[in-house]
């Protein structure tokens, strides 16, 4: 038996008793006579033992011990004189008599403590080690423990986990697919599943009510910091139901998830913001709405007035920053830098001080008297003392402007409590999107979205004003989930397809399985999938999924650490029919 | 709201409730005055009913509805005159007051009863309505529960669930792998995983001590009966553990599973032989125990006594059929047939019936005394009415052919019960296998598997004899599940590269990662996995995997309902640098 107990599992009660240990050295202190190691496992730290007097053989042994030794000690469980509070093992001690090395280990090439000195690559490649560290263990233990809760609610309220195929058809609508080539039919591949969209609805088809899985899907798309080419979903379908039925499930499976792992009791029902309202008070549709702060429009009280930049603007619109009014020149020339960036794209920024004594103070004096201000301040619900942020131009960009200025503001005034947590639906979105590159339109969540049904007659006067019962789930600014109301008519799916330029012939080509499905009987239906990865990196309070995925790919979705993707054999491409282009201009 | 109530819920107690169902249309039959239809869902079935007198429009309407079509239907739950007590809401049925069509349904291709009328590719077509029916339904429900189970008994042990990734090396070692091109590295590959092997060892370098997960694996074999391109395992691994540790963690999860999901209380320990053992007694290395029937070596107490058959043989061996001394000549003759196929492969089969009156008949009655065929009887431990079946031959093909002839008559003999469930171990492996044709060793179980300590000197001697901790369970006759104790030392694993045809550099090549992270502090572990396809067919008595997943696919690794492998776009083959070779010699 290589232990008898875990490391962190011996308390004061059990003194007196002998056990037996294994585990990693994280460290070792010689005090003169003593030797004392920390010795880790999964479970915690228990410090062992080593006198000098009592026994110099065996300290001088444990003296020569390194970090990351695994080893197993035998020894008693004893009162230690100086206790450790921090540490649930910390009232005991174990006065080692006998100890194996079971492994040794070189020198790592970062330390094994809750800040590393290593670099990003460094941990990547050496990911066995950096998943030794504490903030890594406890992400990936509580990744578990939310599966685990995950799983319990839906099986509690009916649902079935069934798998569906990974090897499945290649489809262009959507994000680029990943596929497999064939061995046994040559120059024919599988594609593996972006998401479980197709099947799941064909469950619903078969009968099944109520389905989930978490499950891994996959797109080949260029990376950003919060994608993997692999990640993993939530992914849900029910029958019979209305959007507020799907809403009201998926609200309870997230207080569910936060009672359970976090202890928080989230109010219901969440708040939800059709997209059109989130866009005109927040510029975003997914709104942190964890500081209040919204965007006025204030284009009808302000234009006309003789501004120039304000004379030719299609929108003007602000916010009030409450007890900024004493900002001072640098702090604001920085937010004037800060909304030039090119990625936020705002022309400049104008600024209304209400000071405390009710006075104004603005970029624009000579062009507005101070009553004006003092008016389009009251519009925004400003006190004396706030200072309101004003910017101008096309209406999407002024808009993505002060959304990024309001979450700039947000965190200046530590409104972004990491430790509070508000969502919020954001419903309505448009069915479709038009591409001016493409000139056709894009199904804004995907082509088995249903519209309105209010709406349906606008699909062949207007498909562009149509919008969808589809939803969005947001928490602190993060949209963590979404879904719709499928189409389960197979009319109106071809309509679908023909509005997305579809041919008939490639509509049946690649989803004539589902439009022959719902010529057999099927039920309305509708689901969500929520990013399982994105939602424990919100419960861990991590800025990237990585930090809560055990094995993640880096930026050019390779695997540092197993050096993948790599070449392979001659034989195999053979057999697989392949040939492998040199100087590919596409690359 | 599109339903108060499943179609399996209503109880004679809601008798005078108004309510709204949705579901299938199972069947209508139209009796004079009234029209019963049994409305269908996941959760059962309720009787709908129409009366010509009372409603003769809304009647008229209902004996238009079609099998499978999709409606929702409002009326009073009343008591049933004609009560159903096969149906749990068979003693209600609702007077429907009003009905809607959801969805209408063509004419289903095949019959959707417990039994269909369908042909087995017929039905993989339309799999969608093929999972409407009973026997598939339960099928997948029981998987569902299964994991659900697994999960719990995982996560009440201290196992952590985590997710292994899907996009990794191809390595030429064991089966062929599924391949994934990478865009962004022209010419190079992902591998689908045929197993997480190296990850879950290396979560085990990394500490984690106790890891599972129920994960999807792949295979690019053709493939059998049993077999599926894309599989799932319950795979498991853990640090600080000998052998019995394993073996007792993995009877624990069975006993759990047949304990919750089939009301099955199993003894503990399971029994338990060695490899050389199973194959001694019963041919196989994973022999059915739900009879005992073993094989006993005549060899040295029948050779040498002058019939020509027995005189060349390297093996004599026999099996004891209880109560099979009345066999006639024809039944006689089928057996031998039998074990002359070409797939089973002896010569011939000799019988000897020991009559109930204490005599003898055999086919080499005239090579041999009574009294040796009945001392060779008694050897068997047969019985006056028993039938002794005797096959001579090499060892392992007399040894096979004696495992399906047992197989073959415990069936004949109603031993082989699907609701009787006898798990097993075997144990003690032998590490390698010696290939002929590549002239080379392969690993018996795989490359990460330890020899056995006390036989680690043999290794450079005489490799064949080496023997592993390595184990199969074994539940029916039927593999389930197969593990090992791994080696956790960097120059072992080395060793065993070198024994297993590997240059240094290819060994660094693929297993780099691993052999390095060995260095870092690596514990002694060792893990198991069980195919859940299997496990669930297992508990569903079905012969097939195919039975117990969704969407499996056909024979040829082609999933028939969405056409599949199929072409892709010369745009995706440009992005990926491939092209597609003609006339592939290979194929």
């Amino acid at each position: 038996m290589y232990r008898t107990h875990t490391c962190g599992e011996l308390r004061f009660e059990d003194s007196g008793k002998e056990v037996t240990l294994s585990g990693w050295i994280q460290r070792s202190r010689d005090l003169g006579g003593m030797t004392f190691i920390d010795l880790r496992d999964r479970y915690g730290i228990t410090q062992l033992v080593f006198n000098m007097e009592t026994d110099p053989g065996l300290c001088r042994k444990a003296r020569q011990l390194g970090r990351e030794f695994v080893i197993q000690a035998e020894g008693l469980v004893t009162e230690r004189s100086n206790k450790n509070p921090n540490l649930p093992t910390g009232d005991i001690e174990i006065v080692v008599s006998r100890f194996l090395v079971l492994n040794p280990s070189v020198t790592p090439p970062f330390t094994i403590e809750n800040e590393s000195d290593g670099g990003d690559e460094l941990r990547m490649k050496y990911r066995f080690l950096d998943l030794r560290r504490n903030p890594l263990k406890e992400n990936l233990l509580l990744r578990h423990r939310m599966a685990m809760e995950t799983r319990n609610y839906f099986n509690c309220h009916n649902f079935v986990e069934i798998e569906t195929p990974f090897l499945i058809k290649s489809t262009p609508e959507g994000a680029r697919d990943f596929v497999v080539p064939s061995r046994i039919f040559p120059g024919q591949f599988y594609a593996l599943p972006q998401s479980p969209q197709t099947f799941k609805q064909l469950l619903m088809v078969a009968g099944y009510d109520r389905y989930f899985q978490i499950v891994k899907c996959f797109r080949d798309e260029d990376l950003r910091a919060d994608r993997q080419p692999e990640f993993t979903q939530i992914d849900c379908e029910m029958s019979f139901v209305h959007q507020d039925d799907i809403l009201d499930t998926f609200e309870g499976m997230l207080k569910h998830l936060f009672k359970t792992i976090k202890g928080i009791e989230m109010d219901r029902p969440f708040p939800r913001l059709t997209y059109e309202e989130a866009m005109e008070l927040y510029g975003s549709d997914k709104p942190d709405l964890r500081f209040e702060m919204k965007i006025s429009n204030l284009t009808s009280i302000i234009k006309g007035k003789g501004f120039p930049a304000f004379e030719t603007a299609e929108y003007i619109g602000g916010i009030c920053a409450p007890n900024c009014s004493d900002y001072s020149r640098k702090q604001l020339d920085a937010l004037t830098e800060f909304v030039k960036k090119p990625q936020i794209g705002a022309k400049g920024l104008i600024y209304i001080k209400y000071n405390t004594d009710g006075s104004v103070k603005s970029t624009i004096d000579k062009y507005y008297a101070s009553d004006a201000m003092i008016q389009w301040a009251e519009q925004l619900q400003a006190k004396p003392g706030d200072l309101i942020l004003i910017i101008a131009g096309l209406k999407p960009v002024a808009l993505k402007a002060l959304c990024e200025l309001r979450l700039e503001m947000g965190g200046r005034l530590n409104l972004r409590d990491k430790n509070k947590f508000v969502p919020l639906w954001v419903t309505d979105f448009p069915l479709l999107e038009w591409d001016e590159e493409t000139h056709r339109f894009y199904a804004m969540h995907h082509p088995f979205t249903a519209p309105k049904p209010e709406e349906m007659e606008k699909l062949d006067i207007d498909p562009a004003g149509v919008h969808a019962n589809a939803y969005d789930c947001v928490v602190n600014g993060v949209e963590i989930g979404g879904g719709s109301i499928r189409i389960h008519d197979e009319k109106l799916q071809e309509k679908m397809f023909r509005l997305l330029g579809f041919t008939e012939q490639e509509a049946k080509k690649q989803f004539g399985f589902l439009m022959q499905a719902f010529l057999y009987g099927a039920p309305p239906h509708g689901g969500i999938a929520f990013g399982f990865d994105r939602v424990v990196s919100l419960f861990a309070g991590e800025e990237s999924i990585r930090d809560v995925i055990a094995f993640p790919k880096n930026n050019a979705a390779r695997d540092v650490m197993i050096d993948t993707p790599s070449g392979i054999s001659e034989d195999q491409l053979n057999e697989l029919s392949l040939k492998i282009k040199k100087d590919n201009p596409a690359n």
